[in-house]
C-alpha cells in the first residue's frame, strides 16, 4: 500500500493530503515527528523533513516539489497545473511563494515555537519570534488578499496548485487562532469554499495532542 | 532581447546562466543586488530574489525552481531532467537539497554575512555564523561525495541537473576559499569536469568588487 509520511499541521504534507484525496488515490498515513530524526525515517529521506510518499513499488518521492510534480506528470486528472507553459510558471512561483517563503517567514517559526519546542522540552515560544511571525504574516495576507480581489482563486478563475498550497498553510495558522478573520473577508470568502472541499475535510479534524484548534477552525461557518 | 537578473555570486542565478549558455540561448545579464530592494525590481518580482528570467515577449519567470521547469518544458534539447519520472523524482528531490537545504545551511550563509552585511554596511561577518557554515558544509561534502563515489555524477552516470546545482554552489564557496580540496578528492575530480565545461566557464571569470576570488578559483587545474 502507498504510505505517506506526514505530521498533521505540517502545511506541506496537508497539501499532499488533499492532491490524494482529489486523485481518489488511496494511502496509509504515517504520522513522523520529524524532529526526532527517527533512524528508519532518516534512511527514507536525509533530509529529514515531511511529506515523504512511497509508492507500493518502493519508489520513494521526498519532499513536496517532487511529489507535486510527479503526481502532474503521472496522473492526467491532476487538474491543479496547466498545459499552458506561461500559466505553470506563475502557478509554480506562487508555489514557491507559499512554500518557501510564506513557509520560512511565517508557518515554519509558528510550528518550531508553538508545537516543536515544547515537545522537545526546550521551553515555550519566544515572544520576539512570535512577534516576527505576526508582521509577516500581515503582509502576506495582505498580498494574498490582493490577489484574491482581482480573481475567484489565488491566480485564475478556477482552483489551482496555489490555492491549495496557500490554504494549507492557512489552516495550520487558523489552528493556532493567528488570523482575525474580520480584517480579511476576501480570504474568509476564498477559505470557506477551499475549506468545503471533501479532500480538505479531513485535515480539520486532525489534532495535535495538548494543542486544541481556535474556535471556528473546522467550521465551514466561521 | 531575453533578459536575466542575475547576482555575480548567486549560485541560483548561476544554474541559469549554465542552462541558457548549455541551450545557446542567447541573453543580457542585468547585475541587481537584490537586498536593496530596487522598486523596479520589486515590481518584476515581489519576492525581492534573483534569478528572474524575462522573456523578451513580456513573461516573467521569477525563482529558480519555475525556471528550471520552464526550460525543460520549453526545450527539447534541455537535456538535464530526464524523461523517465522515477529519475525525475530523484532529480528533483537533488535540486531542492542543493537550493534549499543546502543554500540555507551553507551558500545563503556565506554570501549574506561575507559580502551583503559588508555592503550593507552592517559590519563584518559573524564568527558564529561562519562557525555554523563550515560544520554544515562539512556534512554535506561528505554526502556530496559519497553519492559521487557510486557513479561519475550526482545522481547517475551522466550530468543532470542535480550536478549543475551542486556545482554552482561549489564555485560560490570555493570562491571565498571555504573548500579544502585535498580533503575531497572525489568531488574535486568531479568538479574538474564540470568547470571544464564552456558554459561554465563565464562564471568563473566574474569577480564581485572588494572581493578577490581565493587562488584556483577559476583554474582548470587546482
Amino acid at each position: 500500500m502507498r504510505k505517506l509520511y506526514h505530521y498533521p499541521i505540517c502545511p506541506l504534507s496537508r497539501q499532499v493530503r488533499v492532491y490524494l484525496k482529489e486523485l481518489d488515490i488511496t494511502f496509509d498515513l504515517i504520522k513522523e515527528e520529524y524532529w526526532y530524526r527517527r533512524p528508519e525515517f532518516m534512511s527514507i529521506n536525509l533530509a529529514g523533513c515531511v511529506p515523504v510518499l512511497v509508492e507500493s513499488f518502493g519508489l520513494v518521492i521526498a519532499g513536496i516539489y517532487p511529489i507535486t510534480e510527479y503526481l502532474y506528470d503521472k496522473y492526467p486528472n491532476f487538474v491543479f497545473m496547466d498545459e499552458d507553459s506561461e500559466i505553470k510558471c506563475e502557478i509554480r512561483r506562487l508555489l514557491n511563494w507559499f512554500n518557501d517563503k510564506f513557509y520560512n517567514e511565517v508557518t515554519k517559526i509558528l510550528i518550531d515555537e508553538k508545537v516543536i519546542r515544547l515537545l522537545s522540552r526546550l521551553g515555550g515560544p519566544r515572544t520576539e519570534r512570535l512577534r516576527t511571525v505576526k508582521l509577516n504574516l500581515a503582509h502576506h495576507l495582505k498580498y494574498l488578499s490582493s490577489l484574491l480581489e482581482k480573481q475567484d482563486y489565488v491566480m485564475a478563475e478556477r482552483i489551482t496548485c496555489a490555492d491549495i498550497a496557500a490554504a494549507c498553510h492557512l489552516s495550520v495558522i487558523d489552528y493556532f487562532g493567528e488570523i482575525y478573520w474580520d480584517h480579511w473577508p476576501v480570504i474568509r470568502h476564498w477559505y470557506a469554499i477551499l475549506k468545503s472541499r471533501p479532500s480538505f475535510r479531513p485535515l480539520l479534524q486532525d489534532q495535535v495532542a495538548g494543542f486544541i484548534p481556535a474556535s471556528g477552525y473546522a467550521d465551514l461557518d466561521f
